[in-house]
């Protein structure tokens, strides 16, 4: 039986072993499972970030095996999951601090969960700070070669897995945008909490002026609509609403980063 | 059948999930397709750096389908190509720039090119800023699957393809260099637009000193043919010539970036 | 025959086409073999940080082909070795300054070993600056594809083979510890000269406070079992001594980088 492919999430850097160390567990246990990195440049420890990624990606990617480890609790009271989704019958394996719940719902949410800290697959002696070896590797493997899930560890009820907090923009009666930051991308490249269902309630209207603050933006649909060093908002390719400089750096050009606040009108 | 290997080079960098969902794209549409990554981390926005990587790259790799994307303009007014080489049967796909041609140089130029932008294999709905997930992924895909690059979207004339303006060293009567830096690796090693061909007509000689501006050089192979810290000028692996600091940062030390001039004599 | 996996380790960086280009290499003369990253992290030209990195890794991996490549005297005298060891049959190629002994330790020490610089396998012209591509690489794929290793070049005395200097940590009558810095990882973790077999000796015990230098720390199992922004001492994966800060960066904290001695005491 070919195995079903597995992505792989994490904040472990590609500075250290860390990675490679997880594919050669996987290579030992599944051979000829093929192996999709996703991201390890998450910024540390931030679950929502990674959570938001995770989101973002699966879509793209084939249904199979999903291990994600941003955990920031390893080796502490967090439990180790491995979740089953309700469509494309999606394998998640990670902590279970909430980061894998935001992919998870793109799939009609999480139908069957397993506590897989004690599993029976797992390397011993687990050791206390890289689970992404010694609990987590083993169970996706296994579950790619076709292993069933429930004997990957102890059952327990989706219904108590941990959440995280994703924040939502508020819309107030006049159309104006209260947004938050979730973070930025490589380019610096601002993304909001405005979903793609959120913009007819707004009002702001696809080549219009923006007011962000006191700067002035324009809603255009790509970054070379306005001239460069221009700031603009813009849909961004996961269909959240985003700030961009023109060939710049809007993180750095406004001061944004996670969490922060902002005010969009027209 | 089995799938052609595909090679990808971008400037989406390592920290977001972009390279990963392209992985992702092309694993959904032809799941036994080897993908070897040649970088992502070309400098943002610079056509010139990739098509030269590029260029640098290609020769070792096996002949199969060549993705690359550095890709300013995406979303507005550019091209999205596919292309095939003279020789060895070579398929590139990226955007209209002149990103792919240095490449395709090395293999007799371009015999057939197909403007993919409204490709029938396109994901839609095709997102402003993301032709790598949504068009230039799926083509890739589905050309290593076998599929015929006439099916992949519309004839356009190779000669119209958009190129990038490569600068060339000047040799003067008495055999002085007047070089560009085309860039500088990891390492801050500085190439320069000098190849192998031009070295005979200069008055460089290897084993020789060598004066750049004002500071000394020695013509040597290697970094360790010098003390650590000296300046050496060097024929790097890709046959051009460059700049080191045996041990340093040569860019750093000659403050030094895309574009500048050098005089290089004896 | 199913090849042979492959492992590579480098410190070539991934802003460069130096990566890409070996798995290039690869590709074209054993197309089918699996290659696994471990990292292309490893702080330039640092043998001994490369050496412990693979010595962590290997043990994780399936037994096959490990190519290392960090190489200051790339071009110059040093050798290019390709080596047996005595258990699992593993292949380490790379060059022949250290790097791969620690990890070919790991199973039973080498057992045979060939001068590969003139291997017959190699890509003409070899390259003065690039022999991960012109000569580790070809040499990685032949073996990969089972070709024997006795006809990869000279065999020569595995007895003089060029050794890294390890640094060993130093235990006092009274049980205090002057250890060693090895180096960091990418969250700022401090790995230290002190091997879990020589716990027993040392005064350390868990649970309990440390001084280190003039700072108190808690030796603890992991990150979480101290509030976040306090100083621990844990063993780590790979069951050496570490520094931490729990959520933060001990080596920026405590100024420490490789080689700088510390003591340790309850």
């Amino acid at each position: 039986m070919t195995p079903r492919p597995i992505t792989f999430l994490s904040d472990y850097g590609l500075a250290d072993e860390f990675v490679g160390v997880v594919h050669g567990v996987i290579a030992r246990l599944c051979p000829d499972a093929r192996i999709i990195d996703i991201s390890h440049g998450i910024p540390r420890h931030d679950a929502l970030a990674g959570g938001l990624a995770l989101e973002r990606a699966l879509p793209f990617t084939p249904a199979g095996v999903h291990l994600a480890v941003v955990d920031p609790e390893v080796g502490a009271r967090r439990r180790a999951v491995a979740l089953r989704t309700a469509e494309e019958d999606r394998l998640l394996v990670g902590p279970d601090n909430g980061l894998l719940l935001p992919a998870a719902g793109r799939f009609g949410g999480v139908v069957e969960a397993v506590e897989i800290s004690q599993s029976p697959w797992r390397l011993e002696p687990v050791s206390a700070t890289f689970h992404g070896r010694d609990v987590f590797a083993p169970v996706a493997a296994r579950l790619a070669a076709g292993e069933a899930l429930a004997d990957a560890g102890d059952p327990i009820d989706p219904d108590g897995l941990v959440a995280l907090s994703v924040p939502a923009a508020e819309i107030t009666a006049d159309g104006a945008v209260l947004a938050h930051v979730l973070g930025r991308d490589t380019f610096g490249n601002v993304l909001l909490d405005v979903v793609h269902e959120d913009l007819a309630r707004t009002a702001l209207r696809l080549g219009r002026a923006v007011r962000i603050g006191d700067r002035s933006a324009t809603f255009v649909r790509t970054f070379a609509d306005v001239p460069e060093g221009d700031l603009l908002v813009y849909e961004d390719a996961s269909r959240r609403l985003a700030i961009a400089v023109s060939g710049g750096d809007a993180a750095a050009a406004l001061g944004l980063g996670p969490g922060d606040e902002i005010r969009l009108e027209p």
